[in-house]
């Protein structure tokens, strides 16, 4: 179970209600008054736990699971422990997600604001909003209802923050308008200025960075990620987009709706991800590009051109990954080739 | 225009006075005496803007635009839709940059000490510096004249900070010495422990890193960067040098003068870049290697050797970027030709 | 000499002690009573001073250092000047952070907790321990004896911290158990929740994060570094490793003993190191991978497979480090016959 120092579990819930939370069925057989208390990986449940399976690296692992019940593909049935409880659905993982919040509801924060929070006498807060300790809430700053504002985040003028948005510790926001629902993790930098000046002989004079960032609702942001504030035009973050830890965005960059930056990626300036994009790992995109919908980077990758709606590429300079591939095949050719006259 | 909550203009301005803030030539027929009230990008400039054109990427926004005005190479004043007042300078991005900041200076912050920083008796504030909320400053700390220290920021004992210094929200400063009209932004860490410890088989000892980070006059380091402090030598950042957000700067590295280190880029122990080298974003270069002055490494280039003065070089492991665009044509025609051998 | 702004120095030692603190024999005709003032480079170093060799890349600088003492191995004595007095171990790096160490020893803290840290009543602070300004200590958080808490850090909620822990400047703690003489640089986040969602194309269901990380003891995390909490297993840190500057370690990782990870590296959720690994900067292992005890990832690899223990691999994707290093030589050898055809 989840450690009770960090994390406090509701339930039991019985088989029936957990299989109507997880939007799936129940396998023939199965009890549905079995009562369940918690979720468990399947390798560590025990016999009052929910596990899940969703993917088929772990079958082995199913099959000697002491969970009590596990939500899995309908096809993957026939590969559980007899006894074992199923729960069918063509989404395990979404399932198993629905079932977890239900037994780890988020705790909400008493709607407090710290006595060492120093909060302007020109911000407007929202109620039940709560802002922690030594958070500094700037100038005409407006936070809306029922946010957490966490310790040591600091809030720069003008900023505005939308209902239910979550900010970590040691946050610094400047220059941008959040969204509903967001959640900024501890460290997240938004709204600095851009790496805008015109290099001269001479030296460098800097270009004034006028835009904002704008993140839109449900948007989620890594540990120590920074997103630039415009050099003119606005930064932009899509609705329900997920950015993980220590990713950089340039300014001028435009997210669409629901795209996936996985850490350490970075986006150049004023390059336009449509919707749907998915960024792997430490991938790259250069400046000036547009990746088109539900294209995905692979990791690693350095995207130098504009890549196509649902297109896939890898390698560096990025090409199609069936191209990539194709080259991995091509390099070990050779290499074993070599090997063999070198000897 | 820019967002006012975030954002103060000056003007208006007439022609004649923007071209001489740029350093331009009113282009023959444009009246000097129109009166100018924006900045604004081509795209989205009205009748009262001034634009700049610097990216041939873009000239085609140039014919569509309805900006008053326009910054711009003389060698594309024919390219500007017929009304519109162009000021030719052979630096349009830096014509613009001192026009913008005309428009927008920065803003002074009142030269106050908030009642909830932490600053030790010990500690020398110089006229005109402002201390935000929550900042600490450690005994025998030395701060310049007109400089601004951000919120929660922590500078450790004995740093020297120079006249004009801009430290942002939540920096971590030791043992360093910084010099004047630097711009540190949110999150960045200057002068942790290096990376140094003695591995042995029974387990590791750490090595007393002895030095110091000295950055130089007129150094930006973006967010959540850092640079670790010398192990012996110091940690030297040259005047004028650029640093990018979630840069890694590691214990002896010497940066010139006016280097530029993109996003996400590392610059591994003990390696010297000399004047005016340009490392592009997730480039990495190993430790102990000299890059001469002028040289430019790629993005996600892998540096693992010297690379000569004015040399630009790019590809895992680095080479000559002429020789790293012909292996990748390589790569093309063997992934083509494969392609073609699989049908 | 270190500068007396940032380091206190201990000492004279006389040759024969530095000799038995660094392990090592003095070599024939060295007097054991010279007593020496301080460590320093040999490039630097003057006639009270102690230096080493370790690399030999800089025996030229040793035929020339004016150092009155060296540590170096017995193989390399004959390389050094006349009249300099030698102290041999097959260990030189070691035998020097020794000897550093003696003549810089960390600085203790005063045990105090100032008076702007916010300590909630429910908090645990052993004797020994300092919490600097702005420190913010949540319920139930246990802190053990000779801590040292960093201005402005945020420690949440149950988090328990061992013995003689230094926990840096503006560091994020949460769902984490860190072990004794663990080193937390400034910005370092540790215990958010994982990168974790259900994605699906109505969207994305987050997924409860409910394990912890783990920090066994002597470990050390450098600057604005970031570790995700578990999914539901624990992400674990084992004891002694070394994580350098801004490093990602992603949820369910689990990392054996006396692991090191170069700055900007980054481990994919679920993936397990074995002790003794090594990962060079800038490199990225994907999620669910084993890499066996003692391997070695080298810089800026991409390792998408599981590596045997004791392996060497390069390159993207990374392959044996001797093969990458054949496939670079067929690079090179194409490039150049290339470059002939194309005059």
């Amino acid at each position: 179970m989840a450690d009770p120092r960090f994390f406090r579990r509701a339930g039991p819930f019985d088989l029936s209600a957990l299989a109507r939370i997880a939007g799936a069925q129940l396998a023939p057989g199965a009890d549905p008054s079995i009562s369940i208390t918690d979720v468990a990986p399947l390798a560590t449940a025990g016999p009052g736990d929910i596990g899940f399976l969703d993917n088929r690296r772990y079958i082995a692992t199913l099959a000697e699971s002491r969970a009590r019940a596990c939500i899995l593909a309908p096809e993957l049935a026939d590969r559980a422990p007899a006894g074992m409880a199923l729960l069918l659905t063509a989404t395990p993982y979404k399932g198993y997600a629905l079932v977890a919040q239900a037994f780890y509801p988020e705790p909400s924060a008493p709607a407090a604001r710290h006595p060492t929070a120093v909060v302007d006498a020109a911000a407007s807060i929202g109620p039940e909003t709560s802002i922690g300790p030594g958070a500094v809430i700037g100038p005409r700053v407006e936070i809306g209802r029922a946010c957490r504002i966490g310790a040591n985040a600091v809030i720069g003028e003008g900023v505005v923050i939308g209902d239910e948005t979550e900010v970590g510790a040691n946050v610094y926001l400047g220059y941008c308008v959040i969204g509903r629902r967001c959640r900024l993790h501890a460290g997240v930098c938004i709204g600095n200025r851009g790496f805008g000046f015109a290099m001269e002989p001479d030296g460098s004079v800097d270009v004034p960075q006028l835009g904002r960032v704008l993140v839109e609702d449900d948007v989620e942001v890594g540990a120590n990620s920074t997103i630039d504030r415009g050099a003119g035009p606005d930064t932009v973050v899509g609705a329900g987009s997920k950015i993980d830890n220590l990713v950089q965005i340039g300014h001028n960059v435009r997210l669409g709706r629901g795209c996936v930056l996985v850490s350490q990626s970075g986006i150049a300036g004023s390059t336009k991800l449509e919707d749907y994009v998915a960024v792997a790992a430490q991938a790259g995109v250069a400046g000036h590009l547009t990746i088109g919908r539900g294209a995905r980077l692979s990791a690693k990758s350095g995207v130098m051109r504009d890549v196509a709606p649902g297109k896939t590429v890898g390698g560096i300079p990025a090409m199609p990954l069936k191209e990539f591939f194709r080259l991995c095949a091509i390099w070990r050719r050779q290499v074993k080739a070599k090997g063999k006259r070198d000897v």
